[in-house]
């Protein structure tokens, strides 16, 4: 399997022996072959691994398990394998949706890479099929696509278009939404204001988000209706102010909020009250695009809604840095109002697209998404028979591998479990199963995992979580905050460990 | 060569005839194997092509040629080839910085794609010793870095830590600059402004831009001096508006305004005004960096300064979509102050640092470096002697593999040449070599091409703009305006053709 190219000093290629080393200076490790794990001499030691990092990686960059990072160096399908080859269960990594390493989109980027890896200003036919064939998967009137890099990109661009297609400044946003790390998406992505509300810029209005466990309409009996009606007097108070809304814009299930599913008929009452309005309607489909939700392959279509524009991304390129924004003829056509021309250095490159093809190929051809319904309702149905018996567990949720399970100091409170829940998240690490915790309070445990996730996957999960919360229940991690009040009002302590985000 | 992965429905990986094909819907053209050219019948008509395009791609997507566009199924070195075989000279593509598909990057990039391909959360070592050796590549104490996806996203961290850092909101860009396609780098980018200065948003000032062939101070005995001034009257206007500078931010060399090279001493007066003002000083070198300019690594270098932000992007992955933000661990360190954490779903990935060593590795081995500041002193002393020739040349400027040749109606009053400008691209495009025309007046022909360009390019590029010039002397594309008054005030006629804008 092990080819070195290499080129001759007047230009032509072949093949040689390998004067072309990768991270030849400092490390040759991974570039050697496919084999089953990397032997120890080839890889830096570990702590060289993270004193390099922590010297010249910015310090902000996030971590995992600060405190005992992993080093990853391998991973396929479902499984990632650290440096002694140890294997690691990836419940959560949404971008590798077709499952890691996935041969066929390895594959697929390499032939196009030796062929041929420039822009979008020439015509080709993978940029050409790849268009037809991803706005073919999005209801009419979707027929129109622009492509870029990421999320953050697809994102940026919406708000561009909404703001060019309707002349409006306002956007209203949701609590808890993350839509991407620049400051055009920070500035609509409550999860990332450091200093909560006093980060919200004038133009950005935040609704409540329709959170059917808690939050103010968890208990009403028309919560999508109600949730909806939020957004309405958000609307009514930016025309009353004499401003204009340009867009809404929600995650259609929310992940960093803490896998947030919406009620029935929230996004058609949403949409109309905004479309009244002359804004327009965008979801946001980076985390749970791609059929992720089993039923349907957007999330959007649970709702049984079209929006004016959508965003894709992560899970779009299996880890490769490719994302998109569809949208109507006419929103599309509305950029030229704002500027001249739409160009993206890589966005829709032939590498970018014949790696879209071959994931779109893949989730077919294996019928990942079948996959996902039938799996996902298992992990649901399994984890509600664990919420029997533990009582830290306040509720699980889910829509096809998207699933969250709200840990809660106390069930009729629903006071957040954080430390508990961020215990449990530590502790599975230790039995080599990676999940993340995320949330408003930080304290759901999440499960996004790529799409090739098994039942046998799921059964390992809930019985490790069963040992896991039986452990931490008996453990001085909760203690009773008085005196044999019984189950309720548990105080958590020793519990120094802070998780990651995992948008 | 050719092999086709699959994997059997249990999951297992292997080696198959091929049951995974790419774009097999609609297209199983260009991942084929490496042949020397594409043969038809896997191709799409060229119509077929661009038809899909215009009915699936965002209309505002720029497209080179729109009259007649070029369909690139393959490219390598500095040579790209239509469906029909035919090779085409790339003089513009400084994405493709060590030559089309160079085999050593896309073998790096396979053969890691094969092993991980998943976020910067994890340690990895391609992470750790890329951060080293690119942070390496800058003077101290410029010894920290963060990863993204493009030089948008770089721009946008920047302008982020700058305001993280200094407490700033007034940020200071120049004339005709370009530093991104997202929101945050429109607002600093004039060359973006649809509406010019109207589009100016109020926290962005625009200073001059140091031309020393055009501008308020071209004939200046100290442009340097003089242009730098220019920068200190605004620092003084946002001081008496009781504002405070965040950033003054430039392209070491800016490309998109027309090659223009900055005068000596420019960027040290500049940058010591910034800094007595308490501003940081941004160099964007996403066009020029990784040794374009000759005699330099980086552009900065060649004003013999030391900015606090460097921005870099398109030669960095070569094609792939990586870029990055280096700074002191200072200003790194002070993103906390408006952010938790920074987290970019592929910046810093396995594949993206194995591409980005690859990279580096090829530059090194080929001595690229030194091929740019020979081949580029070349090709301007060769246009030099082409400027005696052709008055239409008003100036021939360049450093390294960065050159601009400015095309004006009259040397005297260096009226802008914007029509011939375009017409000379467009039979360059017939002659099959492709140039580009850029700058503020859409008349500056540019080329900054793969590095490993050769003088025997450099020969054909001059012979062929010498006859093209020559052509267009006597063609009915430049007529007198007024009969008999000689070569001055140059009319131009009959040139519908619009150059796309090569950022």
């Amino acid at each position: 399997m092990k080819r070195r190219h290499s080129r001759s000093s007047d230009g032509s290629s072949g093949i040689s022996s390998g004067s072309v080393s990768v991270a030849s200076s400092v490390c040759d490790g991974n570039q050697n072959d496919t084999s089953v794990s990397m032997t120890s001499e080839t890889q830096l030691p570990k702590e060289e691994t993270l004193r390099l990092r922590n010297e010249h990686l910015g310090s902000l960059t996030a971590l995992y398990f600060r405190e005992n990072p992993l080093k990853i160096i391998r991973a396929e399908r479902q499984y990632m394998y650290d440096e002694e080859g140890n294997q690691y269960l990836d419940c959560i990594n949404n971008v590798a949706h077709v499952g890691h390493c996935h041969p066929a989109v390895s594959e697929a980027a390499y032939q196009q890479m030796t062929q041929l890896y420039t822009n979008s200003r020439y015509l080709h036919d993978n940029l050409s099929t790849y268009v037809k064939r991803i706005t073919q998967l999005f209801p009419d009137p979707l027929t129109v696509c622009f492509l870029c890099n990421s999320g953050s990109e697809a994102n940026d661009l919406a708000l561009r278009l909404a703001r060019a297609h309707t002349g409006g400044s306002e956007v209203i946003t949701l609590f808890g939404a993350y839509h991407g790390h620049i400051q055009s998406t920070i500035d609509i992505s409550p999860y990332k204001w450091k200093n909560d509300m006093a980060d919200k810029p004038k133009y950005v209005h935040v609704a409540p988000n329709p959170d059917m466990y808690r939050g103010p309409h968890a208990n009403s009996a028309s919560p999508g209706r109600d949730y909806a009606l939020e957004v309405k007097k958000i609307i009514d108070t930016i025309k009353l102010d004499g401003k204009q809304l340009s867009a809404f814009i929600m995650e259609s299930l929310q992940s960093c909020a803490g896998q947030v599913l919406p009620p029935p008929g929230y996004m058609t009452e949403a949409f109309r009250y905004v479309r009244e309005a002359g804004g327009v309607c965008i979801a946001d489909e980076v985390q749970v695009g791609f059929g992720r939700v089993g039923s349907h392959y957007w999330g959007f279509e649970t709702q049984d809604v079209i929006p004016d524009i959508v965003t894709i991304g992560k899970p779009m390129g299996n880890g490769h840095p490719i994302a998109g924004v569809i949208t109507t003829k006419a929103i599309a056509d509305s950029l030229g109002n704002i500027v001249s021309s739409y160009f993206n250095t890589y966005g829709g490159n032939p590498v970018s697209c014949a790696i879209g093809h071959a994931v779109l190929d893949v989730i077919e051809d294996e019928q990942l998404k079948k996959n996902a319904q039938e799996v996902g309702e298992y992990a649901v149905k399994e984890l509600q028979k664990l919420e029997l018996k533990h009582k830290i567990i306040g509720d699980v949720r889910g829509m096809g591998l998207f699933v969250g399970i709200e840990i809660v100091k106390n069930r009729s409170t629903r006071e957040p479990g954080t430390a508990v829940a961020n215990e449990i998240h530590r502790r599975m690490k230790n039995r080599r199963i990676i999940i993340s915790v995320d949330g408003a309070f930080d304290n759901v445990l999440k499960m996004k995992p790529p799409m090739c996730f098994s039942r046998s996957n799921v059964d390992h999960v809930v019985w490790s979580l069963d040992e896991v919360m039986s452990e931490i229940a008996t453990s001085d991690v909760i203690k009773p905050l008085k005196p044999s009040t019984g189950t309720s009002h548990l105080e958590e302590v020793n519990v120094s460990h802070l998780s990651a985000a995992t948008n």
